[in-house]
Order: structure tokens, then C-alpha cells, then sequence
């Protein structure tokens, strides 16, 4: 069982901390925020960055960087100082930047990127918890390159989302960013974008607003700089995804207008519906991966990319289930 | 106390024949589709569309038409040929056409449109509730002209809507219409659009989808043909909330491409959101508006308008809750 060591105590980080501690894990933090105070309060191990870090370095602890991805670069600057060659992950939901910033400030880090898919519209350390994650999607990017190091530090980041009762999707940096751009980043766009038209409607559209506008307008509630750190961070993903929507919405526009008819566009989005639905209530099957054969990790990004998820690690084997 | 005739028990007239019911309402229900055998076990009075309308012809009863839009004109038929002088409400989602379509086929009906804003994505009579419209607004259209006759059926409207636990929001159609196209047709054609370009990133893209995508596109699971009536029967009101849209989304996929920043579209819709959260958490004062008085519906339709809602009915004097 491998020490955990959280920077940043907000939502996701301190949510990190409470589920490994309530899973036995030997964990502590840091918090250049008031979560650090609140985390303290609540009986949490809390110490300044750089003396979590140094317990880190002593302890060969996964760090777990949890703070937006405009503090990323500064708190990497502060590990690059403390324990440079730290096993580290990180909960930002982009995956190509924070890589590439690591490669630049933290050369040698052994370092696996991952993102675990769970939050709500609130921040900070009070709005967390021990079960934030379970039953969530973790991602655990995974690359052919994993080897020697990279694999121990690998299986220490799936091992960590095991514990907190996620389940983890193996798969690469790119093939992450594009999908996150989907379900994620352009949700979050569209609520805002949604939530300034219907208040552009005034006191009566906002009175009458029942559940599809309240819920489709939820996570414009969020702290919008958040926001901003996480569509930004993934911009040229986020830009393909706006553009197909630009398309979808023009076309039923064109169609509303010209012959009055919204079927494709209201049956193509059921169908889109139904088609997450059935990837939720999907029967699976489950396969065992040998970590140490040829190819497995290429075989786990593989499989993640068809809807596959780490359910357990056994020594050296991994349960996947696959849809059926 | 007026008795109450339902007509169609789908979701929506399923929930208001329970509510009234439960309310101690003399009420009883039709409807062509399945949805009848399933209320008559249920234990409710459900008798032909024919035996149902003699009935409320013979008893003077509120009729309340609870079809589709695209199921009204017949509907509107079969009143024609048995109850032409009925006292008429209805449920249906878009007032213009369905007012110009009782002037066309029921000229003699005492017709007061109304609108209460609650529901599931789920449809047919086994996902309706006597609870459903607890704490809903109810729009009950209230135009300057109401008089005589027409008064004394706004006034049983009002009393129904009341009776089933909402509150009454007095608007006039146009200003209805133009409200429910942004904050309930746009979110079902957004929620379509988004279930689409999210179901376009495979079996990956929906492995991740967590609480942001599924909120969002929640509405997107209703059937189609139900949607597809609601948004096609408000065409030119919609229309001009999906303009508003595109250009939204067309100036942050501006400025995302070109300077990165979705800066003003983030803070937009939150601030939006914030005001949806301001108007339901606003302090109200009670006014109290005298029925009889001269000009007393147009003041009701400008304080709707404001963000008003009419709370109780005490004679001819209508409780009105005003934000302070």
C-alpha cells in the first residue's frame, strides 16, 4: 500500500484525502487555501506544501497534484524544488498540458497522468467527500511506453482509485482529451451559454424555468474560473466538439425554419440518449490482463477506448470488465 | 366547487385527474390510449371521450384538454360535436395555436389557456402523480378582454391549478410563448443536440459521461414525437431563441479559437445561473388585487410578468406573491 501525499485540499483533492484515509491509506496534504485550515479542523493530516513534499520524498509517496490547471505550473515549480524525481498523478481534467508541463519543469518525475469523473457545481474542501468517487469513471492514462518505474507508479495510481471505490478507464492522453471535450467541457459551455438565453428572457422566463432548464443549467453554477482552467486547457479538442455542435444546432435551425419539422434533430439526439443508457445498463464480461506480456498496456487502452474498465488488480493481473 | 373533465391521461392529464381527486374535485377522465385502462385499475372515472363530455356539458364542468398539440384538433372535434359551450382549459405547451385553433373549431367554448410547468422525461398515465404539480408554476393566460363569462372560467382555472398544490403565474400568450421557447423548447433541442455530438465520441466518450452530460441531456430521453409537437408548435418564438443561441456559441467559439479565452461566455452564464437561483430564493411581498376592479387582469398579466404568482383566491380578491 502505497503513502498518499494530495496537493490541493478543494472538492476533488480533499475528496482524494478523505477516501484514501477511509480506505486505510497512509495519506496527508497540502493547501495553499483556506481548505488547508478547514482540512486541519476536520482531524485531516495537513502541512505546508513543502513539508508534505519532503515527507513524500522520504516516504516514496504518490503525489497527487489536485489543483487547477492555472496553479499547475507553480505547484510543480514547488515539487521540482522538494522531491524532483517524486512518483506523481494528477485529478486535471485535461491531460495533454499538465504531460507537457511535467516533461518541461519535472524531467524526472515518474509521473501517470489520471481524472477522476465525478464533481458537482460546489468547490473547495467543505463540499467534498469520502465517497465522492464511487462508482465513478477514474481515468489512468496508459501508453505503450509504460515500463520499469512508470508501471510500479501505474499500478500505484490505479491501486488509489480501487481504494476509492472508482473504476478505472485505461487510456491514452489524446484519445482522453477528445472524449472529455464531449461529455465534459462543451456541457459546461453550453449551460452557460443556455443560462445567459433563458435570463436574457427576464423574471418571467425565470419563473416559469422547471427541471430541463434547472438541470441543464446546473454546472453554470460552478466557479467559472474553474471552468475557464479546464474548457481552455483543451482548446483545440474543445473547438471540434463547439464545431459540431455549431453544425447539429445550424441544421436544426435551417430545418425549423424552412419546413417546420425538428425530427432529425430531436430523434438523432434520443437515439444519442438511449445509446448512454445502454452503455450504462450493458452487460459485461469480464477479462484478465497479464501486465508483464507483451502489448498489455497497448491491449488496456485498447479495451478502454470500446467502453473497457479496471475493476481489481491482482498482483500482476488486471480484471477488466468490457461491454459484452 | 366546479367539476373537472379530463381529456387524455398522459403524464400531464394523468397527474391532473389524481391531483383533483385528491383535492376532493368531482373528476373524472377519457382518453384513446392505453392510458385509460390503466386509470379505470388505478380506481379513477374514466368513461368515452362522447360519455365524458355529455357529462361535463350536463354539469357544467371546466374541460381540460390534455392531448398533445399534435392530437388537439381532433380532440377539439369531438367537444364540438357534444359540448360547443363547454367551459375549456388545456395543458398544452404552445398557446397561440391552440387558441387560434378553439376560435376556428370551437367559437362558442368559454376558452382559458393554461400551462403548468411540470414533468419527467417519462410520458403515459403509470408516470403521472397527484403531486406533480406541488410548488410548479401553472401559467393561466390573463388577457385584458376577460369578462362575463370568460371571468368566471379564469377564475375556476385559477381555483384548479391551486387545488393540485401550484401557483398560479397570470401571463398573456405572446409573452408566454416567448418565455417557455427559451427555458423549455431551447433545453430539449440543446439537450438533443448535445446527446448527438456526446454519442458522436463512441463508446469512450460515454463511458466518461458522468453527472455534466447526463444532466444535460436528461430531456433528450422524453420521445421524440411529444418534443417534436412541443418545439415545432412555437416555431417563430423558438427560432429566435436558437438565433440568440447561435450566436452565443458562434462568439465563444470565436474567441476560444482566437484568443483562447471563454472568458465572457463563462461569467455570462454564471451569472445567468445565479439569477435563475436569485429569483426562486427572492423575498415576496402579498398584494392583494381586487377582480373587479377596472384594468385588475392587465395589472395581474404585468405583475406575471414581473415574476408574480397568484397564491389563493378569496372571493373576487387573488393573493399575489410579488418579488420585494
Amino acid at each position: 500500500m502505497r503513502d498518499v501525499c494530495v496537493l490541493g485540499l478543494g472538492l476533488i483533492g480533499g475528496s482524494v484525502l478523505r477516501a484514501a484515509v477511509a480506505a486505510g491509506v497512509p495519506a496527508w496534504g497540502a493547501s495553499g487555501t483556506s481548505s488547508a485550515a478547514a482540512a486541519t479542523a476536520d482531524g485531516y493530516d495537513v502541512d505546508t506544501t513543502a513539508g508534505a513534499l519532503r515527507r513524500a520524498a522520504d516516504r516514496d509517496a504518490l503525489v497527487v497534484l489536485a489543483v487547477p490547471l492555472t496553479a499547475t505550473e507553480q505547484v510543480l515549480r514547488q515539487i521540482a524544488a522538494v522531491a524532483p524525481r517524486c512518483r506523481l498523478t494528477d485529478v486535471v481534467s485535461v491531460k495533454a498540458p499538465v504531460a507537457d508541463l511535467v516533461r518541461r519543469l519535472l524531467p524526472d518525475a515518474r509521473y501517470v497522468g489520471g481524472h477522476p469523473m465525478a464533481g458537482t457545481a460546489e468547490s473547495g474542501w467543505p463540499a467534498g467527500s469520502a465517497t465522492l468517487f464511487r462508482d465513478a469513471a477514474w481515468v489512468v492514462l496508459t501508453e505503450n511506453h509504460l515500463d520499469g518505474e512508470l508501471r510500479e507508479v501505474w499500478l500505484d495510481v490505479v491501486q488509489l482509485a480501487l481504494d476509492t471505490g472508482a473504476h478505472v478507464v485505461p487510456v491514452s492522453a489524446a484519445d482522453h482529451d477528445a472524449a472529455v471535450a464531449r461529455i465534459s467541457h462543451l456541457p459546461h459551455v453550453l449551460a452557460a451559454v443556455l443560462a445567459s438565453v433563458g435570463a436574457d428572457g427576464g423574471p418571467l422566463a425565470l419563473a416559469l424555468a422547471a427541471g430541463s432548464f434547472a438541470d441543464a443549467t446546473r454546472v453554470a453554477g460552478t466557479n467559472p474560473e474553474l471552468v475557464r482552467a479546464m474548457c481552455e486547457g483543451n482548446r483545440s479538442e474543445l473547438l471540434a466538439a463547439v464545431d459540431d455542435t455549431l453544425g447539429r444546432l445550424g441544421a436544426a435551425r435551417g430545418a425549423l425554419a424552412s419546413t417546420g419539422s425538428l425530427r432529425a434533430t430531436l430523434h438523432d439526439g434520443h437515439r444519442g440518449r438511449l445509446a448512454l443508457d445502454a452503455a450504462r445498463a450493458a452487460n459485461r464480461k469480464r477479462l484478465d490482463v497479464e501486465l508483464a506480456a507483451e502489448g498489455a498496456f497497448t491491449q488496456l487502452a485498447e479495451l478502454g477506448g470500446r467502453g473497457g474498465r479496471i475493476v481489481a488488480l491482482d498482483g500482476s493481473i488486471a480484471a477488466v470488465d468490457v461491454p459484452a
